[in-house]
Parts: structure tokens; sequence; C-alpha cells
């Protein structure tokens, strides 16, 4: 059984199926795929995040977020960064708002106060996201307000549309920005349709979409907004040290894929729509949100952590199949929680196999 | 003639001699390269910078460095700030010192100030490097000292080996912690001959070194020094967002090239001195440093930079040679200056070839 990353990825990789996420490319399959796509197409090697194929892409996001400008950033957290400095460097006020379980609060050791010299007020309960009467009850005053959509950390959940409209309202009232974390934007389109990206970007001041999550590209992302603060972006990359010298592996790895992938996320949906219902049905498990809105959910389990990673570990090498990469503690004791991003490898996979995988990681769990 | 830089980059691509730097990979050809060298050797695509070709190379590096550890990092500019924002927090001091044209200074838009909220002061006078001198007469109490080798922006001038002993001996005696600039190391060790990279590194406390330039690989540096402090280096690449979802592109592209690359520097730093003992004959064109201590230097020549540039592009369009990136202003009024850094590119020419090249150059701007 495996106690290194490495001895555990040795055993994903030897499973005949895997449940959540896409295929993992071979040894250097990815590379030598963009590689070839950019000698197809022509692509030079950019300079510094300029270049031809750079000004393109950025040109085609920006676009497709009904936003005028966008810049390429090798990471989310320094596309938010960047984003929420500039709102509170604009507004003479570094306080901002977000969710407790925003990535910038519990993922990058409190950058936003050691490297930004921000400070962050967390806004509302942390089991559901931001709604309107939590920013109308904020009693201090912020630069700006950062909501992620969906909220990744407690199983993908989104506020409705309606909600959204309002809170986008309540912002603008008070003189927030609203800075939207659109990690996983791409996926949660389906949730409003047949609302637009752009139609759903037009409520935020600026939006952040990454490239390797439901896109799959090897690492990246893009930060959106009006032209003044785009080219403001553009500094903070460089004083962050995301200017690198050649950002083109990550923009090929985007663009080479983008269309593709957003032409599967209803069918990504639609398939955790229904692998939901399965897994809802097996004692033991429960589904948050329940139905998901988007095409990931949490499955939150009646066994302990530990136990859950040793009998997946057992099901991928008794059976091939690897059903999660880990399990947490939930708040109530006893209780485990599993993220399922549903992507390209569960569209290869049935349901009911899906189901009685889980069924029988319960039951080894428990015994 | 060039308007823009995509213009200018066609100009340069259709000529059969480039004086500087390395070929120009054609459109892919790099990343199907390292794509290539990653299939034939099974690396796997890292997870958040840890993987096995990474660890295999950061242990590789460090230990070449002469130092325990090491940690890859997209960049100088974030390795940088990383280096002197643990010196200075562990000294309980925000201050450092470095000379007037580094990088810190010339091009990050100050963020050792912005982000990391350090204070710089600049030790000495900016037409030679620091010396040891500089320090003990430095009236302020500073946690680190960041020493640049070779000094770019002068023409990549070192210190003498005394200086440079002697230089870390007075920092030890203040508790100023040593930090190398070892953007262009692998390009200095020539001129400490017959010293080690570890020995140079011995003096001091940690270093960073760069892959994207002499090596020639996509992007990316390591920042080296004790575990610890490697260890700490780790948290501020993640709050920098320098630790992206895969690294693995330039990691691949450093490793796969490191050791032919070092192998041909000798070669790179001879054939510099010769080609700057031919430039120097040349009525009108001074050499710095004269004789060049790394395969780059200086040409200062006694034309308007706007008339050299209008001429490389005459060179260029009518000769198919491409002599120089850029030309500035030089401090004395008509005077340009321009950088030669000896790569693989000169190795395919005659230094005569060039030298008539620059003499042709400096008549057409003259007239």
């Amino acid at each position: 059984m495996p106690v290194t990353p490495a001895q555990r990825d040795a055993l994903r990789r030897g499973c005949r199926a895997v449940v959540g996420g896409h295929p993992e490319a071979a040894p250097g399959e990815e590379l030598e795929a963009i590689g070839a796509w950019c000698r197809e197409h022509g692509w030079h090697a950019d300079r510094y995040g300029d270049g031809t194929l750079a000004g393109a892409f950025e040109a085609k996001v920006a676009a497709l977020l009904g936003k005028d400008a966008g810049v390429f950033m090798p990471s989310g957290t320094l596309a938010q960064q960047a984003a929420l400095a500039i709102w509170c460097e604009r507004a003479g006020l570094p306080h901002f708002a977000m969710h407790a379980t925003a990535h910038l609060e519990l993922h990058e050791y409190r950058a936003y106060a050691r490297l930004s010299r921000l400070s962050a007020l967390l806004l509302g309960p942390r089991e559901r996201p931001t709604l309107p009467a939590d920013l109308a009850a904020c009693p201090e005053r912020i630069a700006a307000l950062l909501v992620e959509l969906p909220a990744r950390e407690i199983g993908g959940q989104l506020p409705t549309w309606d909600d959204l409209v309002e809170l986008a309202a309540v912002a603008r009232a008070r003189g927030v920005r609203l800075h939207m974390d659109g990690a996983r934007l791409w996926e949660a389109r389906e949730a409003y349709a047949p609302r637009t990206y752009a139609e759903i970007c037009a409520l935020f001041d600026s939006v952040y979409v990454s490239f390797y999550k439901g896109i799959g590209a090897l690492s990246g992302a893009l930060l959106a907004g009006d032209a003044a603060f785009v080219a403001e972006a553009r500094v903070w990359r460089r004083r962050y040290g995301g200017t690198l010298s050649q950002l083109h592996p990550y923009i090929a790895s985007a663009a080479m894929r983008i269309d593709a992938q957003l032409a599967k996320m209803p069918a990504y949906r639609a398939r955790a729509l229904a692998l939901a219902k399965a897994l809802a049905a097996i004692p033991g498990l429960r589904i948050l949100p329940s139905p998901p809105q988007v095409n990931m959910f949490h499955v939150h389990i009646d066994a302990p952590a530990p136990a859950l990673a040793t009998a997946r570990d057992r099901l991928a090498a008794e059976d091939g199949v690897w059903l999660a990469g880990g399990f947490a503690e939930a708040a109530t004791p006893g209780w485990s929680v599993t993220e399922i991003y549903v992507g390209d490898n569960l569209l290869a996979l049935a349901d009911a196999d899906v189901a009685a995988w889980f069924a029988r990681l319960v039951g080894l769990a428990r015994t």
C-alpha cells in the first residue's frame, strides 16, 4: 500500500478505471502535442508574454468573457492578488471581503496579507455561497468583494442567478468592486443557462479564469477586465515574477484545447447529476450539493478518512479502480468527505459500476 | 524597416547570421524536444513542482552549487525576492543593499518595496562591481547584500576573486547575509578558474541561478541554500503564485541541456575575448570591460542609438546579418551602447566577418 505520493501515483496509474478528472497524459505526451500544434500553426516563442499566440489567445478569452482585455497569468494565485491589489489601491482602502473558504484564505499562506498588505473580511457562513444580505450587512468599508463561482470547497455550490444579480447591485451601490474567482467558471455556465459567459461576467468588474482544471492545460490563468485594469495587472505580473521569459508552453496548452473542452461541459454536468443520483442511493453516502450544480460535487461518507484511503488503495490494487484522490475529515465526527470532479474519465465509465465500487469502498472502510 | 517587435523579429529571422545568443528555435521545436526527452526518460508530469524529475534536478543543481538544497523557481524575480524576504525577516530588519544596476532596482517595478516591504540601499558607484570597502563603509544596518556575478548592466564585470573573498569576510563580520544574483554565474566560473561553482557559492548564504540565458531553456531558475532556507523559499514560491500546477516544461528544458551548455562556457568566453579584440580595433567602438571577463560585454559606439538601429535593420535587409538586438543611449552624449552575449550563434561565424559588419554599421550610422 502506498506511503509516498509517488507510490500512490503509481498505484493510480496502474488502474483500468479512474473516476475523477481527465486521463493523465503519458510522459512527454502533452509537450509533444503542444509542440506539434505550435509547429503546425507557426506560433513562434513569446518573449516575456508578448507574442502573436499570446495576444490572440488573450483577446479571444477576453471576448468570450465580454471584457475589454485580458492578460495571461501563470497562476490564479498571482491573478487574484493582482486584481485585489489594483482595486484596493484605487480605492485607497486595503480591505476586501471574501468567503471563508476562498483560495486566498486557505491555500496561499495568507499572501494577500504578507505581500499585498491587505486585510480580508470573511463574509457570511462557511456552508453556503455569499449572498446579497451578507454584503448588505457588512459593517466595514471594503474596496472589493471576491466571489468564487462555483465555491469549490463547499462542493461547487453557486448562488442563484437572482442572488448574483442582487449581489452585484448591492456591491455597486456601496462602491465595492466585484471580482470573480472563476477558476471553475467554465463549469458554472450550464447552471445559469441560457446566459453566456459574458452575461455572467458583466456582473463583475474583473474575472479570473483557469486553464488547467476543466480545460486540462498544463497550467495558467487569465485575468480580464477593462483595458486600464489589465495594463496595471501586467505591471503586477512582473512584480510577482510571473512575466516569465517564455509563457507559450502554457498558452499553447490552453489555446489548443479550450474550444473542445468548453463544448464538453454540458456533458460533464449531466453525468455529474446522474452519478450523484446513483451515489445518493448508497447507505452511508450523502451528496453536497444535492443535486450538484456543476460537474463537481462532494461525497460525504460515514467512515473515517484513513480507513477510506486504505480501502481506496485496496480497490485500486485488487480491482484496478481508482475512486478518489483523497479523503478529509468532515466536521461531523466519523464522517469524511471527498471531491468528485467529472471529466473525460467518467465519460468512459458506467454510473452503475461507479456506484457499486463506492458501495464496496464504504463496506471495506467500515469493517 | 521594422516598426513593431513582430516586424523586427521577422527581419532577424530572415538573416543568415546572428551575432549574439543562441539560435532561435523553430515554432514548437523546443516543446517537441522536451516532450520526446520526457517520454524517453519516463518523466511524468509534476504536481505543483513535486515530482521525480523536479526532485532529481533540484538536487543535482544544488550539489553543483555546493548547497544543501535547491528549489526550482519559474523566475529569478521571484527567487530573489524570496531570498531577501527570508534574510530580512530572520534579521528582523527590512533593509538590504545592492548595486545600483541590480535587476531588482531596474526591472521589477520596485517589487521589493511594493510587495516585500523592504528598503534597499544602493551601494558603491554604478560603474564598477560592489567592493569590500563599499560594504565596510555602509553606515546603515542591513540584513543582506545582493551581489550580481557578473554585473550584467555594466558589461558583465566581476570583482576579483580576492575582492569577493574579502567582501564575504566583511559581510560575515557585520552579520550581513550574502545573496548571489547568479543569473549568469554559469558564465562567470571561467574567470575564477580553477575554482568550482561550489567554491564560488561557498562565499554566499544563498544563490540564484537562471536556466534561460546561457543554458537556453524555456524559462526558470533555482534558488539554493541550506535546507531550512529552501523550505521557507517554497512557502514564498506559493505566496507569489509561482508554484504552478505543472512546472515540468521548464524543468525538462533546463535539465535536458544543462550539461552540454556548461561544457560550452569556456569556448563562449574565449570567443568573446577574441571578438572584443577585433571590435576594439574599429574606430568609434569601445569595449567594456576590456578585456571582457565573461562571454558577454558591452560595445560603446560613437553614434546615436536611432541611427544605429536603422543601420542594423539595413544590414539585416541587405546583407542578411543581424548585429544586435538594441541600442541604448550611453551617458556620454552622442554615444550608444549595445550588449553582445556570445553563444552558439557566434561559434558559427568568423570574428573578421563580424568586425567588418560592425565597421559597416558604424559607417552607415554616421552618414
